[in-house]
C-alpha cells in the first residue's frame, strides 16, 4: 500500500515526521469511514517508533508493535491513518518551533507559528493533508495550535479519553484531544472516542468570565465579541450580554497568581518525574525554552507540588459552585492570534505566560474545553472557547455543531 | 544476547547513539578476534537505522538489512560490534558538538570538545568502551578527534577502504578511518581493512614541512618537537634536524589561500550535491556552524568547483615532485589541543579554519595520514602526524608500531 500523502505534500507542510511509510490497517467500514487522520508523535502507532520530538528519544525508541488504544479505536471505526506528526520536544512547549525537527507550516497563517505542542497535527489538518488529527493537551497543546491554525480543537474532560501508549508530560493534566476543520468531522470523532456523556447538559447557561476577558486586549475582545454574540444566539440565548462572573478572585485564595503557580508547580513536578530520568540519563541537548522549563521543573519541590494540589482541589470545588451544573464559560482561547514565526524566544515566552492564565482553568478543574475558529484579526484566525462541566464533552460538541449550523444559515 | 556495554557506560560517555540493542553476528575466529569495535552512525549496520547525526535523517532512515562492506569485513575478521556512535550533523563539523544529540565525552580531556565529526567513535575508544572504532575523514573528521582524545587515528589513501553503505559528505575527499588507543590494535585493524600496500616504502625519508609548522604556535611546536625527534630516532633517522621543505608556495599557484579555497569549493560543492536535496526537501533545522556551512555550500558554483579541481590536480602533481616516492611528512595534526567545550561558536570556527590548512594537504593529494598521540600540553593530548605517499598506508602503520615499540623501550 503506498503512502496516502504525496511526498511533495509531506515536505511542503513539514507537518509529518518523515518515517518510512508503514501502512496501518483500519476497519473497512465504521462511523469514521472515509476520513483520514494523523497522530502526534507522542502516541504509539504499530510499525512506527515514537519520537516525542526529541532526537535521543527517537533513537532509543523501539518500533512499536501495538498502537495506543485511542489510535486503535479510530482505526476500528474505519478512519485511515496517514502519518505521524511533529510535536514540540517532549511536548513541553506551546510554540511548534522544534529545534531539532523544524517548524510545521501553519496552514492558516504561514508566516506565524503553528502553535504547539501538537504542532504537526494542527499543521496537517490546516493544510488539508488529512481530515482530523490527534494531539495532546496538558496546558494548551491542542487549544493553542487550534487557535493559531484556525481549527476546531478539544481538550476533553481529564481522564475521559485513555492515554495508554502515549508519552506523558504531566499526567494529572494530560488529555487526548483532536483537531478538525469542520464541526461535523470534529463531532464525529468525538462520538467514537467519547461515547455518551454520563450527565446531560440540557440547557447550557452561557457565562462571560470577565476576569478572563480582562486578560486580552480590547482589540482581541472586539474581534471576538461578534462571535460570542453569534454563539449565544445560535444556542437560543438572548442577544443581551451574557451574565458576567469571575473564575478567579481579585483578592483571596484563588487569584490568577496563586492559580498560575499551582498549575506550574504541579506540571513542573510531574514533568520532571516523567522525563527527568531520561534527561539526566541521556543528556539530550534540549531546544530553546524547553531546556529552561525542564531545568526549572527539576527545582520544583514536593512541598510546592503538594501546596499546588491543595489549592487545585479547593479551587475546583469553588469553581463548581460558581458555575453550577450547567454553567458554560465563553472565553478567548488564547491571548491573541499566533505570534510571528520570527518572534524572539522571550516574546514567545511572554505570550506563553499570558496564555497559561487563560488555558489553566480547564486544566486545574479537569473540565472540557472546545475552541472554535470563529474570528480573525490581522488576517489570522482567532478562536473562541466554550468550557463546560466535567463530562459534558459530547454536549459541547453538539453545541459546536449547532453554532456551525447556525453560521451556515447566516445567523 | 545482551548489550555488551553497560547502560551506565552508555550514558556516562554519551558516545553511543542509544538505539535499541540489536546483536550483530561476527565470525567466531579471525585476525580481530577478541576486539570490540564501534561504528560511526554514518555507516550502515544491519538491524540499525543510519541517523547521520540529523534527527530528520534518522526519522526517515529504514532499519538497514545489510551492513556496509567495511563493517562486514571487521565482523568477518572476528571483531565484535558494540554500538553505533554519534557523529556531527551530516558529518559537516570538526567539533563533536551535535546540537541535537549532544556532545560525546572526550575521554582524555573531559572539559574539552572531543572533536568531530567522528566524535562518538573517538569518545568510545578514549573512554575505554571499545578497542577500536570506525570513523570517516573528509577534511579531518578522524584526525581532529584523534588529536583531541589522545588516540591513534588514520585517514587512509583516498579510495582505498570502500565507502559503500556509508553516507557521503564530499565523495572526492571522503575516506574511512579508525581510532585505537594502542599502536598494535591500530595496525591489526589496518591489516584487515587495507590488505597489503601495492608499493613498498622501504626507507621512508622523513621531512619537516616548515610552512605547516609555521601554522602552529611556538608553544605547540615546542610541545611536539621532542616527539618528532623520537619518531626520527625510532625510525633509524639521525638525531639531526629533519630536512626542511615546503608543501605550499609562499608566492605562486600553490599558496595556502589558494589551496584552502580549492578545498572548500570542492568540498562545499560536493556536500551540496549530496545533502542539498535532503536539506531543501525536509528543511532540517541544522545546528550552529553546520547550518552556515551548508548555506555557504549551496552558493558554490560549478565554475568555482572546476577551478578548485584544476588547482587540486596540479597541486597533487607538484607535491608528488616535492616529496618523491619515499617522502613522509612529519607535521602537527592540529593547530593545538582541543578547544574547551564552552568555547563560543566563532572561536571554534576560527580554530577550524586554521586546522583545515594543516588537514587539507592529505585531502587534496589523496595521501594517507596517521596521527599519533605522542605529546601533551596543558594536560590535554596533542597529536603528531605522518603523511606518506599514496598507498603507503600499511607502511605507515608499521612505522607507527615501530615508534610505539621504541617508546616502550624508553627511546
Amino acid at each position: 500500500m503506498s503512502r496516502p500523502i504525496t511526498e511533495l505534500a509531506l515536505h511542503l507542510a513539514r507537518a509529518f515526521v518523515p518515517y518510512p511509510w508503514q501502512p496501518v490497517e483500519h476497519a473497512p467500514d465504521g462511523p469514521l469511514s472515509g476520513l483520514t487522520f494523523a497522530v502526534k508523535d507522542l502516541f504509539d502507532v504499530a510499525g512506527y517508533p515514537t519520537g516525542c520530538g526529541c532526537p535521543l528519544w527517537l533513537a532509543q525508541s523501539e518500533v512499536k508493535s501495538r498502537s495506543a488504544p485511542v489510535v486503535q479505536q479510530l482505526l476500528s471505526a474505519g478512519a485511515r491513518f496517514v502519518g505521524k506528526t511533529h510535536t514540540d520536544e517532549l511536548a513541553f512547549s506551546m510554540n511548534g518551533k522544534n529545534a531539532h525537527f523544524g517548524m510545521p507550516l501553519n496552514g492558516a497563517a504561514p508566516e506565524r507559528i503553528p502553535g504547539g505542542s501538537s504542532s504537526g497535527s494542527a499543521s496537517a489538518v490546516s493544510n488539508g493533508l488529512c481530515d482530523f488529527a490527534l494531539g495532546t493537551d496538558t496546558g494548551g497543546s491542542v487549544r493553542a495550535p487550534a487557535n493559531h491554525c484556525g481549527l476546531f480543537g478539544i481538550r476533553p474532560t481529564h481522564g475521559r479519553v485513555p492515554l495508554e501508549g502515549v508519552h506523558d508530560l504531566a499526567p494529572s493534566f494530560d488529555t487526548c484531544g483532536w483537531f478538525a476543520r469542520d464541526a461535523r468531522t470534529f463531532a464525529r470523532v468525538g462520538r467514537v472516542l467519547l461515547g455518551d456523556d454520563p450527565l446531560s447538559l440540557a440547557t447550557p447557561r452561557l457565562l462571560w468570565p470577565e476576569d478572563l476577558w480582562a486578560l486580552v486586549s480590547p482589540e482581541v475582545t472586539e474581534a471576538l465579541a461578534p462571535s460570542a454574540t453569534r454563539v449565544s444566539a445560535a444556542l437560543g440565548g438572548a442577544s443581551a450580554p451574557l451574565p458576567r462572573m469571575r473564575v478567579t478572585q481579585a483578592v483571596g485564595e484563588f487569584t490568577f497568581e496563586a492559580l498560575y503557580w499551582a498549575f506550574r508547580h504541579i506540571q513542573g513536578f510531574e514533568a520532571w518525574q516523567v522525563d527527568g530520568p531520561f534527561i539526566e540519563g541521556f543528556g539530550p541537548p534540549l531546544g530553546p525554552g524547553v531546556a529552561e522549563r525542564f531545568a526549572w521543573a527539576r527545582t520544583v519541590t514536593e512541598a510546592q507540588k503538594d501546596a499546588g494540589w491543595t489549592l487545585r482541589r479547593a479551587y475546583s470545588d469553588w469553581l463548581d459552585r460558581q458555575l453550577g451544573p450547567d454553567g458554560v464559560l465563553v472565553l478567548p482561547t488564547m491571548p491573541d492570534i499566533a505570534p510571528l514565526a520570527a518572534s524572539p524566544e522571550d516574546a514567545l515566552q511572554d505570550y506563553r505566560e499570558r496564555a497559561l492564565r487563560l488555558l489553566m482553568i480547564s486544566g486545574l478543574s479537569g473540565r472540557p474545553q472546545v475552541t472554535l475558529p470563529l474570528a480573525r484579526r490581522d488576517g489570522a484566525p482567532l478562536g473562541l472557547s466554550l468550557l463546560g462541566p466535567r463530562q459534558s464533552d459530547c454536549a459541547l460538541l453538539s453545541l459546536v455543531e449547532q453554532i456551525a449550523e447556525a453560521a451556515t444559515r447566516g445567523l
